[in-house]
Order: structure tokens, then C-alpha cells, then sequence
């Protein structure tokens, strides 16, 4: 691999490029203006960082590498000369011999008094100064060494760059700047004895990891703090004091001289000291870092007086603004600043500033979480901040309201109280958010062996139960800290999280959802029995056996599910409206724990309406149907019921089509329904996600449909999530079903009316048994007496009919009444039952397209045709044994969906306009597919959050089951009517 | 309205709550640890801040609060005496007469030489210093005043607290530390007179607000940092200039004196001296800021050399990372460090992490863009830093390229240079974000008048043309800055956006879409003319004339479309595959200007689409359509064809059933397809939405399905949309067409084989004219004879068929072919249209429900008879005149579509084994179907990028010409056989 390089003249202006040629895979690379990167590190100690060209560059003579290394200084006994411009921006000069050493300033030559330090400097003892020039400034010859002089008045020592004498500390003894036994000095004060033993415990301990560590930090400034606090009562060693008991996360244990043990030591030695603010917690000149410890502290300051502050959503008094102020501390007690909560101090996952305000929108469940790595926390947070939270309530004086903090991790005596149950919780207030300090075991300079992170920060809001002026109880603060053991910052990240909840007591509302389940349980409960019931009267069975009590909890099943169903779209409804559109807030949502109870009564709702779904497409298909022909042979004109075999004789055998067209028309009528089950799932698709309906469900007290991209997305609320979608579901479903009833099926086709036209004009009565002894009947004898017969006269019949000039086409002269409802006797349904025997074929046949024409034998023709005369016969009143009268309902009969009258002697003939012979198709059980249908989507949506999901699922359902009612159906017709199933198309 | 306080005890342990009674609105409000809000602001001249209480709190006596307002210090001619615990932290008292003034450390009192400060401390004339203690650091009695020798040797001037004398500054001539006329001082540095003019123009010009200001950092800093650069070579004074011209934004007007000017001459003036790492742009000591201004440079610059570095997106040579560096400089020149980019420096908008960190992986477009307020950049900004980009190409060296920097602001004369063409381009190199402080104007603590913000940072890739291992040209950071004028800091905000676009040359692309564009609209137009011809010759007519012409338009279009389509998918497709598969990169994506021609294409594909769906929905509601009922009346049970008039003799007339029967299933055959529209809708949705294929569509080269709700997530790129839906969209087409007519059409249903066969079995042929003299013709004549028969005969029929007892169903004698094309003759076509004349009704009747019937006549009735003689007489070669003869199609005829025989003697009849009469129907037309559906979805989707919304237009599109299909398919037939619409349900 060969490599050369080649400089060429771009253009007359001289530009050069350096271009090298790299001959490589074959490839000729022309570099174009690369450097090779260096650092001030990389420069040797010789060499300087050329911060102009970031390289580096050689110092002069007698020069070395600056600390910084972005210059060079001279070397020791050498001293600086003036700037020169051609030889570098420093020049160095050897001392001479009877002056070796370099003064302070760099710039001239001198003697010692002493010795010369490393640096080529003179150095003094400990409390002299060095003194190389004099008042006026002129350098001397000889530098000299001077004693501070420590005592009294004078009180003096060397200052910090040993140049001066100036005043000593404070708080050392009047009379001299030495501290003399029995005094103590620490932290650079000197304590008088006797007020605090110096035997403090400076560890930390990390419960998490197992271990604890002598902090450098404590050990440094523990005694000191504890001693100027309660000696001195100086204010910023009782704050850092404080800050030292807060950095063990409050815990208390029986040793009491540990950060906290000594806060409380001195806590309790000021009892005399009035509270600050009138609060008993808090002593002057102290840190507030309890409540106090009595049995049941926290629910009484949680849970008994509600803030003097109240929320509004909307209208003049709109209020919505969370005003949280922090008084923040820095680790040694000095007081920073006010701050207002927001912006990077709780929440300090990056995100934009409208994402982080939305956190302090009153009602708005706000949930923020990221992974920080541990490298960034250490360059962002050298040292911990301490944060006082408060609220602000404004009012004249622009109350501040402290919030009770929740430390997680808080121990007493080595148990976590706070972790279990209200009653033992120890409330506390201080937090703080990185603690990189305390972890620093030798110095504080070295690196940390342990950080310690808040990575959970939970703010909790209360409503005051039954509140209508959205007032609320002291939020509470809950703080849980992590112990990291650093073992490689660039890899190790922190999961950070800060959380915004909003609670309510549910009491009333689960009273309200358990009084409305008991009662409408009850009803169901009550409509069960009625329709157990009418089902034991329409199979005219009196027994009460296994059967009956399976029927029973199928029944039952349907009805709860209604129930449970009606139950939970009022409480989703509820939520939805009352949370939604309050004014004041008076509910606040329940949490997700508070949803489960929910998502239980969906489940149940769901899986009694399956139940209720399956037994009813069960039913469907197995119902008996029989198609009655009225058409006689032309050859034999009179309308006289005829003899079974009397068709055999004629030439002209009476078609078979009418009955074809009736059975297919029936087999399309199956599945077709009084919505049309695609548009509703897209219309509710369409709502939900392109017109934002979702956006319902958010956690936030907000109605707007459209959400700006940049704004802060609350989660969902379950309990919203079901409401919007299933009132969607149910307001879509019944527009259509209004549509299509009202507007539709009068203006553009009513398949129903349709198909009763057909069988009338088609001379085709059609009789349907859904229970043993129950049924329909729709009268389809032609008015014409012929129906067999060519356009010509079909036209004719029909305008006949048009201009009234035939018969009407009821069953009772002289009404149109057309459709029944039948009680037959069990005279008649056993003899239905005997012709039906050898009418259906016992050996079923599989499944291919034809095989089921090859078993239609003479023997079922026969029956067939008996069935034909025999039914035909029961209609004309033709059989005086089994006659039946024509009635109406009553108006209770209707309502309760029974018959009062038993079918013992005559069978009975209810006048039924409403065509409820749909009841055995899916037409005339609408409102249980529906309901089914929104059951469907919903719980596959809390499922998996996803409507798109939830939408496909259904149609996918849809289909599977209108396919098997389609094929079942197809199937049942086959075989009780023996019409060829390639006609059923 | 009354208010009372009231103090409790709570408990044992004396807890005081302070509970405020207030009665408000009837309601008890019970107040808890509420402390109002004081700030050290609000506390007042004689009181401090007390940290514990967080309150206001008295100082002790003759004491005021500190600056800081957390303490209190004595009064002025009041010395501090020791700590005393009880009466506060600190106490004070009266200095003597005699000894008036308060030492420097406020604990001693003192005489002065001179006057009293209005601290009460003494004070000296300047050039002296004040001696309060002896050099031992006793206290003097009299505090004296000593002037410092500013003469050389001693060269001292008094420090910055005035109580020492020191070493003056370096600059300054040897002999003194005066600064003596002819020598400038500026800046704290004395330069040699004769080196620049000091006449220098400090203002910074605001081109956007059109005002310039006189900067106080300019005027501070301008002279003295161009006179220490070019007289001392001052390192960080050089680039102190240079950070200047780059607040200028790199502008370059004709007075040579402002910042950008100084730096242009002293840039010229150092001619002699070596440029840095040779690169001719960037001299020793000074920044680099320009490339050259030769003409052409940039296109030079960006575009001839390729960077040596490879990104491959998988394998084991995997590389993405972009590796960016800045080297930052502060304001006043110094070099602070290395950092990556990445994090906040030059991206700062608040994001995390992980999605800060997808900018620089290779590949993904980033888009990020926030509001920031200007009170928080004024915080976080206090002065400009300044950047300097490079990329990090690795190699031995850590080779580092330096990237050139575009400012859209840049002026040269007044002229926006960088706003026009490439070849007009003036790079430049450092870049700042925000510049709070060229915009003070008096003194630097004041407040900005105008802040300077890079309001959008781009960093733009371009691939080097046809690369198969990934090489880029150098990249360009392009910055535009904004000039925000300060009203109101805390409500005004600016719009931050950063940005990595990576972009190719489209030439080779477009050149590739324009040929396949040009072949395929060659094809289509050879396809429209045979299309042409074949029209032509089927309503035999061989004129060109105006509806021709038109007619050659609507099948050009039709054809155009197609191409159009083709091109598109392949386009997408293309992207779609070798984006996103690829390993070396060597494509990127069209950039969202290159896509327009791409979404033109795509429009104009939609509307050729459009026309022919239009067109083709017409031809198929105006075919003409006649239904041959074969059956005969019984008592004449002859084959032979009879007179018209016939069928009126008989008592037994031919039933009409079978006719309604076939004209009701063809009614339900019109809208029937291959697919099922809505699963198709439904199957692509949920591949999109659910599945996550939408994630495809993203403009990074990842083909990862799910995405983590924390990454980063790209815009989506429109082509890729296009390529992804309509993809997916063919190919879950394809396989439901396959499914339906390999498995469901042979093991569930045919509709229109069972149509076929219904043809047969009910003794009914159709003829179907879909031109003038060409059509279909499916022959149903019954092999029985009869076929209006009872349920026994037609099993028995059946039976009889099965087990091949009778005769086969084809027109021609031993074969089974019962659908043809037909190709009439002109004759029997007129003779056809003269019956069909009193056929159909004129008075066309309103769409009231049976209105229809009412208008049916005799003549109507007589017309329908002739026209089954007539037509039942010419299937069976009973007109001597109007004969025809069967035979099979050449397989070029079938290719091309048409038929080369004319059939002017004797009509053709084609064997037609594909049932290509379902060319009339939807079911014919299903890639037609198909396309417009695809290209539907498409558009919709391209317009609103959203897939749902998509979805449910396709649906409602689908659903309207379904229903429109429907309708007047239904009235053509209902107007072409006499069929009463009532039977058609």
C-alpha cells in the first residue's frame, strides 16, 4: 500500500491544498484540510496547547507547561522578563547566584531568609509571612520573614497567601488566635468544652447496598456544624446541620450521635426557644425537618383540614395554576434563593418548558421519566441543593403553606415506617435530589464511591371528599431515594421519574356502583324469572328440572350482563361528564388501583354477554322453519285443499321456484342487521382517531379534542378510555339503527317488509317455531289464488292490488294483518313432530357442495307434501281438531314478553305488526349485538390500549360469526325445508 | 363577616396548630402551619432574612442589614465586637472620639490620615495604600497612607483592596507604570503608539431591526484586543477579535475599521507567517473564520472531495456514528475544551438523551425545534460561547475534518451573499448560540437591548453521487441568527429549531423515473390504440370522428394512469428496498423539495384513475341486458320454437319465478369482487397502525418495526409513505384475490359459476351487449327441457345430471362451454334495437317505489315476448338469415383484446371458458378496482398524513359507489328485462 503526497496550486489566489493521495481498495481518497486532534493533555511537559491551532506548540527556552497548558512559564530560579513580540510571549532569565530565588510575582530575582520551596521560592514557617517588598513597593534585596502576632489586640495571623497579617477568626478566644485546650477547634472555629462531646459518628449509611462509609464530608464538618449550632446558634451550621440529617434520609437510630441523633439532641435542648411561625415543629434558628412523632400525626396533618385555596376549571374564577415555591439551601446552610417548582429543580428530566408547566395545571395526572447517566449528574451536581417545598395560597399576606415530605427510605430504629400503612408514617419535610458529596470517603476531592439519587418524586393531591368549591388537603410530597455504587460513570445510568397524582376518597362513588349493581342485579334478576317463565309456557313444560335451571342461568346470564353493563357505561359516562366539564372541582379521577374494581365489572359484563351471544346464535340456528305453498295445480282452478298425492296426477306440476326465491330470501335475511356493523366500526374509528374523541380519556380536566403536538400528553384513564368508546359505540349504534328504521327502511328498502310483500305475492306462507309450542307466522297466500304465472298477469295481479280491487292480504278477512305470533297446542306440535321426522334427514352429510341432494328420498318428498297439506290445512281451519283463534296481545303480554293464555284446547294467533319474527335473525336482536359489539371493542382496547387494535378485532369478529350464523343458518334451512342448498345463493 | 383566632392544645405532647376560625360563605375553614412569604427583598432597612424561619427578623442595635440582606453588620462608626450567644451573632459598639474610624476588618477602631469613606472607614488618594497594621499586624493607633513607587525597579501600583503594593502590569513600558502619551492605554494594557489607529468602530449593526448600537463590550474590548493581537500576538486576544467578527456574524463592510475589518487586516498583515496545519485560510496566532473569497470556492469545498470515512449501516463494518467535536472558546478568548456534540451545546432544546442522541446517528433525519423564553436564555447565557465544528474521521492521527460554516446572515457590502446560489457563497468557520452581550449598551451590567440568537442550526450530509461504500462529501453547518429586540423578558420567546438533513443528487433517479415514465407511456399509448381499434371494431363502426376521439382519451387515460401507477410503486418501492435494506450506504432519500415531482406524479395518476373508474361505472349501468326463458308451456311439450303470441292460448302459462329468480341473483352480482374491500381496509390498517408498517415510512435507515415510545422519532418521508401503503395495499390484494379464487371460489363459493349453473338449471340463457355489436352470451337452456317443475322433478333432474344421464349443458351439441363472447352482425343488432325500442319505457318514471310498474303496457309485453322468440329463435338457428357460428378465439385475439374476424354475414359466437362476462361487472374489474382503491388511500393519506383517516375515506368512497353501482345497475336492469324492481331484493 503505497502513500504519497502532493501539493498543488488550486488557483491564482495561491489557495493550497494539501491533497493526499491514498492509494486504497483501489480507491483514491483526497484529503482535504484534516488536522490530527489534540488536547492540552496530549502536549508534552516542553509544549504548550496553541489554542490558535489547535496543536501544539513548543515553549521557549528555560520555559515549561503552564498548569493549564495553554502557556508556558519559566522554570524554576528563572525569572520573566518582559513581553518580547518575535520570540514568544514569555522570555526567561536565570537569576543570579547571590539572588536564587524568583519573587512571588514572577518577575524578579531575591535572596531568602530561609529556604527555597519547589517552586524557586522563599518559604517561612507556619504564622510568619514573607515580606519581599516594602510598604512602598520597592523589591527589597533580602526577602524577611515576620511573626504574625496572635495575641490580644492584635490578634493576628498570616493571611491566606502568607503575605499579610491580618485578623484572626471570630470565634477563638479573646485573648489569643491560638485554641487552647479545653477548647476545641474544628471546622476553623475554636468550641468552648463542655457544650457537645466530640465523639460524633461522621458515617453515612447506604441500607440499600449493604455497607456504610465514613464520609469525608461529615467527618469534616459534623462536629463543627453540630457544635456552632447549638454553641453559637449560628444560623447556616444549624441549616447544614440539617442538611447533613437530611442526607441520611432522616433516619433516626438509637445512637445519638449521628447526623440526625445530633439535630434532635439539639431540637430537644431548645424547648425553651420559641417555635418560628407558631408552629411546634419547628424552633428558631433550626431547620423544620419533622413532624412530630405521634401515633397518627400524618393523617390528621393529611386528612383533616383542607388548604385554603380552591380549584376552578372554568369561568370567571378559573383557577387551575399549582404555585409551588422551594427555599432552597446549598450543603453548607446558606440560604440561595426563593424558586418557583417547575423548570429543572424537581423535575429535572429534560423536556420542553410547556411539556413541564402542564405538571402544575391543577387536575392534569402529570408523569415524567428518563434515564440520566451517572457521569452528567456528577458535572451537573458537584454538591447537593436542599429544597424547602411550599405552596403557595395566596391571600393578602401571600400565605405559604409547607408541604409534608414522605421520605420512602426514612428509617427509625432500622424499620422503614414509611413504607407500610398511613398510621405509621413519619412525616418530614427537606429533600434533596443528587447527593454526590457524602459519598466521598477520603476527600473531598476524590470521587464518590456512592451517589445518592431522589429518583422517584411523587406529588400527591387529596380532594376533600364531597367538596363542591375543588378544595383539597395538604399535598403530600413522597420522595424515594436510590444508593448508586458508582463503578463506571459513562456507563451507568439513573432511571429517573416525577410524578403529579390526583386522589379522592371512592367510598361514595363504589356505594353509589354497588347500590345501582344491587338494584338493577335485582331486575335482572326479576326479567329473569319472568323469561324463564315464558319460556317454560312456550315449550309448554310445567317441570322444573336441570334444563329449566340451565335456561335459567343462561337467562340470568344475559340479563347481569346487562346489568353490569348498564352500571359500567354510567360510571364511565359519569367520570367522563362530571370529571370533564366541572367548573369547580368536586371529583377527581379514580387512580389505577381504584380502576381494577372496574375493569372486574367489564370483564363480567363481557363474558355474560358472550354467554348470552352464544346461546342466542344457538337457538338461531336450530330453529324449525317450514315454507308453506298455497299454489294448486291451473288444471284444478278451485281453491279446495287438496290431497297430498293429488299433485302427482297432474301434467303440470306446480313450480318449485317461488319457494326457491322465498328460502334464498330468507337465507339473506340472517345476518343483516338493523346498523351496518362496518361503517359503525369505522365511524367510531373515525371519531376516536381523527377527530381526537381519545383525547377524551386523557388524565386531565381539559374537553378539547385537538392537542398540540409540543403539549405535555397526559396518560389515559381507563375508566375514561371505556366511557368514550363505548358511549361512542352506543350513540353511532343507535343513530344508525334511528337512520336506518326512520329514514331508511321508509325511503330506500325495509328487507323485513320486503320479504313479507314476497311471500305474499309469491303465495308462500312461511311458519317458524322457536320453542316447542311458540312461533311465528307470516301469511303469505296470494290474494290472486295463482301466483305460478307469467309477467303478465304477475303485473296485472299486482296493479290490481295497487288499485284495491282484490281481497287485502291478511289472514283474517278483511285485515292486512300478515304476520303472528303463534301458541300451538301440543296436539299440533306432535304431529308437526311426526311429519318433521321423516321430513329431516337423520344421516347428515358431509360437507361437500352436492352430497346433499344424493339422500333426498321419495319418503321425505312425501313428507314434504304431507307437511304442505297438513299445515295448509291448520291455516284454512281445515282440521276441526286443531283449530286456532286470531287475538291481539295485551298491552302486558307485550311488555312482560309472555302469554298469559295457555294454547290447551285451540291454538292461539297474536296479531303481531311489529314483525317480530325477526327475533330468530340477527335483525330482531340488535341491541344484544350492539351492546356484545361494544363489550368486544372495549375490553380489547383496555387490553391493549389501542383502538386501531380494537376496531380490527371487532370486524374480525363480526365476520367469524356472521360467517358461522350465515352457514349454520344456511344449513338449518336445507334440512327443514329440503330446499337444494345450491339455490340458497 | 367575622374572624377569630384560636389556639389548641392537640394532644399531650403539645403540639401547637394554630387554627384559624374564619367564617367564609358558611363554610368553617380550619387553617394549618400557614407562614407567610417574606424574600430578603421584602425585609426592611434595620431588619435581616432569618434562614431558619424563612421571615423577617430585627437586627440587633445601631446594626443595618448587609448587602446580602441574610445578615446584619453594624452601623457605620460602629465596631464589631466577639460573638455573644445570647444577644444575637454579632454586637456592636461606638468607636471612640479619638479613634473615629473602623478598621478594614470592621473589629478595631482607628484614626485616619485623611477623610472617612461614607462606610466609616479611612481612605487614601489613589496610587496609595492604606496601612492599618504594622508588617507584625498590630494594630497602629493611626492608620497612615503610603504611595506605591511606580518607578522602575519597584514598578508597583497599589492592589485591588489598596493595602499592598504590587507588581504592575506586563505591558507597560519598563521604566514606569505610567502609560505615557505616545503610548495607548486600553483595556488595562499599554500598547506602543503607531501599531493600529485607535479610531475603531465598536457599534454591532442589527440588519434584521435595522439599528445599530454602540456596543460596551465592543467599545471596552475592540481596540485593545486588536492591538494586543497584532503587537503582542496575544493568543487570546486574537481570538477575543475574532469572537468579535463572528458576533458581527462575519460581516464585511467597506469601513475597515469595525471587528471583521481589524481582523481582515491583520489577517493580511501576517502574509509572512506560516498558516496552521496547512491550511492557507487560518494563520498562525489568529482563529480561522473565512475560507478564501475566490469565486466558486464553496462548490470546491463541498462537493469535490470526498471525506475519508465509510458509513455502513450493518455488518460487521458497522458504522453510523457521526462523531462531531466543537472546540470552545469564551468571549474573551480563551479556550475552554473539547466537547462531543451532542447534549446542550449545540442542540438546546431540552430532550433526552437517547433522542438527542439519534441527530448523530448516520442516516436519520432530525428534526428538533422549541420555544425558549428569553428570561431563561438570559440566565443561562450570560455571555456567548463560540464553537468551533470538526468531525471526527478517525485514522491513526484521530484526524479531525474541519466543517464549513454557512451564515445566512452574513453580509459582504451590505449583500445577503449566502441567500442566493452555492456559487455565490462565502463560508466561514465558529458560530455562537446566543449573544446576550454585544447587545449591552452602556455598561456591561446592564440589561441587553437586543439579544442575537442562531434561532436554526442545520447540519446538512450529501452523499457523493453513486458511492457504493457510503462517502459523503464534507457536511456543512448552515446558522441563520435572529436579532430579538428586548421588551419584556419573561413573556417574550424565541423558536429554536436544530436539524441533520441528509440529501443525494436525484439526477440519476429522476433520469431513471423520466425513462421508465417515457417507455411505459409509449406502451400505453400502442395499449390505448389497440384499445381504439378494438372499440371501434366492436360497435362496428369504422369512422374517426369527435366521440371517438374522446373515447381514445378516457382509454388514454385509463392506460396514462397505469403508467403513472406503475412508476409511482416503483419509485416508492425502490426507496423503500434500498434505503432501507441497504448496508454500505448509496442512497439516501429524496429531500422533501425533490419529492414534489414524486407527489405530482402520484396526483396525476389518481385523476387518469379517476376518469377511467368514472368511465367504466357508466358503461357498466348502460349495458344492455336480456334475459332468453326457454321454458315452454307443459300442455305443448314440444322443443320447437313458438309464436309470441302463444303463451296467451294456454291455461297454464310459463311460470315468471325463474326469471325473477336469475335476474335477482344477477342484481347481486353487479358489486360482488375478488376481495373483500373492507378486510382489505381493515388488513391494511392493521398492518399500518397496529403491526407498526407506518414505522417504515420514517426517514432513518432503520426497517425495525416497533419503536420505543422514548426514541427519537424522524418526520416520515412521502415517499416512503407512498411506498409502504401502496405495497401493502397490492400485496394483501393479491393474496385475497388468490385466496378467493384458488381456495374460497373451489371449497366455499363461486358466485358466478353458481350464476352459470342457476342459468342452466332454471332453463334461462342471458345476452349481454356491452357494445353494439359485441357481448356475452351464457347459454342456460335446461338439459331437461323443463325446468318449472316441482321440488321432486328438479331433484330428479338433478340426480339424473349427476350421474350423467342426460345431455351436456353447451350451446353446441357434446360439449359443456355455456359462456361466450359474441360478435353480432349489424343486422340482427338493428332488428335487436327496434324490439328493444318498444321494450323500454320512455316516460323514464320518478324513483318513487312502485311507480315503475305503473307505466307497464301491453306493447311492453308483446315487445318482452318477441324479443325471447326472436332471440330463442337465433340461438337456435332458426333464422336463416341471422345465423351464427361457434368458435374458439385466437390467442392473439385473447391477448390484444379484440377480434380480427368482422362479423358482418354471420355472427361469431367465442367459446369463452373465463366467464368473461363478469367484465360488465365489478367482479371483471378488479385491478381497475384495485388501482383506484391504492391510489385513493394514497392521496388521501399524502395529503393528511394520517392512515386512518385514509381508511375511513376509502371506506365511505367504496361504500358511495358501491351504492351508486348498485342503484343504477338495478334500474338498467329493471328498465332492459321488464324485471319488477321489487323482485330484485
Amino acid at each position: 500500500m503505497a502513500t504519497g503526497t502532493l501539493q498543488f496550486v488550486v488557483n491564482g489566489h495561491g489557495a493550497l491544498l494539501t491533497c493526499l493521495f491514498l492509494i486504497h481498495i483501489g480507491h483514491v481518497h483526497c484529503q482535504q484540510f484534516l488536522i490530527p486532534f489534540k488536547a492540552p493533555s496530549d502536549c508534552g511537559q516542553k509544549e504548550f496547547f496553541d489554542i490558535s491551532s489547535l496543536s501544539c506548540a513548543k515553549c521557549g527556552e528555560n520555559q515549561r507547561q503552564s498548569t493549564t497548558g495553554l502557556s508556558c512559564i519559566c522554570l524554576p530560579g528563572y525569572k520573566t522578563t518582559n513581553l518580547s513580540s518575535d520570540k514568544g510571549p514569555v522570555a526567561c532569565e536565570q537569576c543570579p547566584t547571590n539572588k536564587p530565588a524568583v519573587t512571588k510575582d514572577g518577575f524578579g530575582c531575591i535572596r531568602c531568609p530561609g529556604s527555597l520551596n519547589e517552586e524557586g521560592k522563599c518559604q517561612c514557617s507556619s504564622g510568619n509571612i514573607l515580606v519581599e517588598r516594602d510598604v512602598n513597593g520597592n523589591l527589597l534585596d533580602e526577602a524577611t520573614c515576620k511573626a504574625c502576632n496572635s495575641d490580644s489586640p492584635a490578634l493576628s495571623v498570616p493571611n491566606i497567601s502568607g503575605d499579610k497579617c491580618e485578623k484572626c477568626q471570630a470565634t477563638f478566644i479573646n485573648t489569643s488566635c491560638m485554641c487552647t485546650s479545653p477548647n476545641v477547634l474544628a471546622g476553623g472555629l475554636c468550641f468552648p468544652s463542655g457544650g457537645l462531646s466530640t465523639n460524633v459518628n461522621p458515617s453515612v449509611n447506604y441500607a440499600q447496598l449493604k455497607f456504610s462509609i465514613q464520609s469525608a464530608w461529615f467527618e469534616e464538618n459534623l462536629y463543627s456544624s453540630a457544635a456552632a449550632c447549638l454553641l453559637f446558634s449560628n444560623l447556616t451550621a444549624c441549616q447544614a446541620l440539617g442538611n447533613m440529617c437530611v442526607m441520611n434520609m432522616h433516619s433516626v437510630s438509637s445512637v445519638a450521635n449521628d447526623a440526625c441523633g445530633l439535630f434532635n439532641t439539639i431540637f430537644s435542648s431548645k424547648t425553651t426557644l420559641s417555635s418560628v411561625q407558631g408552629i411546634a415543629y419547628w424552633k428558631a434558628n433550626l431547620p423544620w425537618l419533622y413532624y412530630g412523632n405521634e401515633p397518627g400525626l400524618a393523617s390528621r396533618v393529611l386528612q383533616t383540614d383542607p388548604v385554603p385555596v380552591s380549584f376552578s376549571l372554568r369561568g370567571t374564577k378559573k383557577n387551575t395554576d399549582l404555585r409551588l415555591l422551594v427555599a432552597i439551601y446549598n450543603v453548607r446552610g446558606d440560604f440561595l434563593r426563593w424558586e418557583q417548582v417547575g423548570g429543572s429543580n424537581l423535575q429535572f428530566c429534560p423536556e420542553s418548558a410547556t411539556r413541564q408547566a402542564a405538571a402544575f395545571s391543577f387536575g392534569t395526572a402529570y408523569q415524567q421519566s428518563c434515564d440520566l447517566s451517572v457521569a452528567a449528574l456528577l458535572v451537573a451536581h458537584p454538591e447537593p441543593q436542599f429544597y424547602d417545598v411550599f405552596m403557595d395560597v395566596g391571600g393578602q399576606n401571600k400565605n405559604l403553606l409547607p408541604l409534608p415530605t414522605l421520605v420512602q427510605n426514612q428509617q427509625y430504629n432500622g424499620q422503614y415506617i414509611n413504607q407500610g400503612t398511613m398510621k405509621n408514617w413519619y412525616l418530614s419535610r427537606r429533600v434533596f435530589l443528587v447527593d454526590t458529596l457524602s459519598g466521598r470517603e477520603k476527600s473531598l476531592s476524590s470521587s464518590p464511591k456512592v451517589i445518592r439519587v431522589a429518583t422517584t418524586i411523587t406529588i400527591r393531591f387529596q380532594l376533600v371528599p364531597r367538596t363542591q368549591v375543588g378544595q383539597i388537603y395538604p399535598p403530600l410530597v413522597s420522595v424515594s431515594y436510590t444508593d448508586v455504587l458508582i463503578t463506571d460513570i459513562n456507563t451507568q445510568t439513573v432511571s429517573l421519574s416525577f410524578a403529579v397524582e390526583y386522589e379522592m376518597s371512592q367510598t361514595d362513588a363504589r356505594t353509589m356502583t354497588d347500590t345501582a349493581l344491587g338494584v338493577l342485579g335485582g331486575l335482572a334478576l326479576i326479567c329473569t324469572l319472568l323469561r324463564t317463565a315464558s319460556y317454560k309456557r312456550r315449550i309448554a313444560s310445567a317441570l322444573i328440572d336441570m334444563a329449566t335451571i340451565g335456561k335459567f342461568l343462561l337467562f340470568f346470564a344475559g340479563d347481569l350482563a346487562n346489568a353490569f353493563f348498564a352500571v359500567t357505561v354510567g360510571t364511565g359516562l359519569y367520570w367522563l361528564i362530571f370529571y370533564k366539564a366541572q367548573m369547580f372541582v368536586s371529583v377527581l379521577l379514580p387512580t389505577p388501583t381504584q380502576e381494577e374494581r372496574f375493569v372486574t365489572y367489564i370483564g363480567c359484563a363481557f363474558a355474560f354477554k358472550a354467554v348470552q351471544f352464544l346461546h342466542e346464535l344457538y337457538l338461531q340456528v336450530s330453529v324449525d322453519i317450514f315454507l308453506i305453498d298455497w299454489e294448486r295445480p291451473r288444471s284444478k282452478p278451485n281453491r279446495s285443499v287438496q290431497g297430498a298425492t293429488d299433485t302427482q296426477q297432474d301434467s303440470s306440476p306446480v313450480s318449485i321456484w317461488r319457494t326457491y326465491f322465498v328460502a334464498n330470501e330468507w337465507n339473506e335475511l340472517q345476518t343483516i342487521r338493523k346498523i351496518c356493523p362496518t361503517f359503525q366500526i369505522v365511524a367510531v374509528l373515525f371519531f376516536l382517531e381523527v377527530l381526537g374523541f381519545s383525547n377524551l380519556a386523557l388524565r386531565d380536566p381539559w374537553s378539547t379534542l385537538e392537542r398540540l403536538p409540543q403539549a405535555y400528553t397526559p396518560p389515559y384513564s381507563l375508566v375514561l378510555r371505556y366511557g368514550v368508546a363505548a358511549t361512542l359505540w352506543l350513540c353511532i349504534g343507535l343513530l344508525q339503527v334511528i337512520f336506518f328504521t326512520v329514514f331508511y327502511e321508509h325511503f330506500v328498502e325495509d328487507k323485513i317488509r320486503q320479504f313479507v310483500d314476497l311471500c305474499s305475492v309469491s303465495n308462500i306462507s312461511v311458519l317458524l317455531l322457536s320453542h316447542t309450542c311458540f312461533g311465528y307466522y307470516i301469511h303469505g297466500r296470494s290474494v290472486h289464488g295463482h301466483a305460478d304465472t307469467n309477467m303478465e298477469e304477475m303485473n296485472n295481479n299486482l296493479k290490481r292490488e295497487r288499485e284495491s280491487l282484490c281481497g287485502q292480504r291478511g289472514l283474517v278477512p278483511n285485515s292486512d294483518i300478515q304476520t303472528f305470533q303463534v301458541s300451538i297446542n301440543r296436539n299440533l306440535r306432535s304431529q308437526f313432530d311426526r311429519i318433521q321426522g321423516s321430513l329431516s334427514r337423520r344421516n347428515r352429510p358431509s360437507r361437500l357442495m352436492d352430497a346433499s341432494t344424493a339422500n333426498l328420498s321419495e319418503l321425505q318428498f312425501r313428507a314434504y307434501n304431507t307437511m304442505n297439506h297438513f299445515l295448509g290445512s291448520f291455516i284454512d281451519h281445515g282440521l276441526s281438531e286443531m283449530d286456532y283463534v286470531v287475538r291481539d296481545k295485551l298491552i302486558l303480554e307485550r311488555i312482560l314478553g309472555m302469554e298469559f293464555m295457555e294454547a290447551s284446547d285451540k291454538s292461539l294467533f297474536y296479531n303481531d305488526e311489529a314483525h317480530s319474527f325477526s327475533n330468530v335473525l340477527f335483525y330482531g336482536n340488535e341491541s344484544l349485538l350492539l351492546i356484545f359489539d361494544t363489550l368486544f371493542f372495549c375490553v380489547v382496547d383496555l387490553g391493549s390500549q389501542n383502538f386501531v387494535l380494537a376496531a380490527v378485532l371487532t370486524y374480525a369478529q363480526q365476520t367469524i360469526f356472521g360467517f358461522l350464523r350465515n352457514s349454520l343458518g344456511r344449513r338449518n334451512l336445507v334440512n327443514k325445508t329440503l330446499v337444494d342448498q345450491r339455490f340458497l345463493i
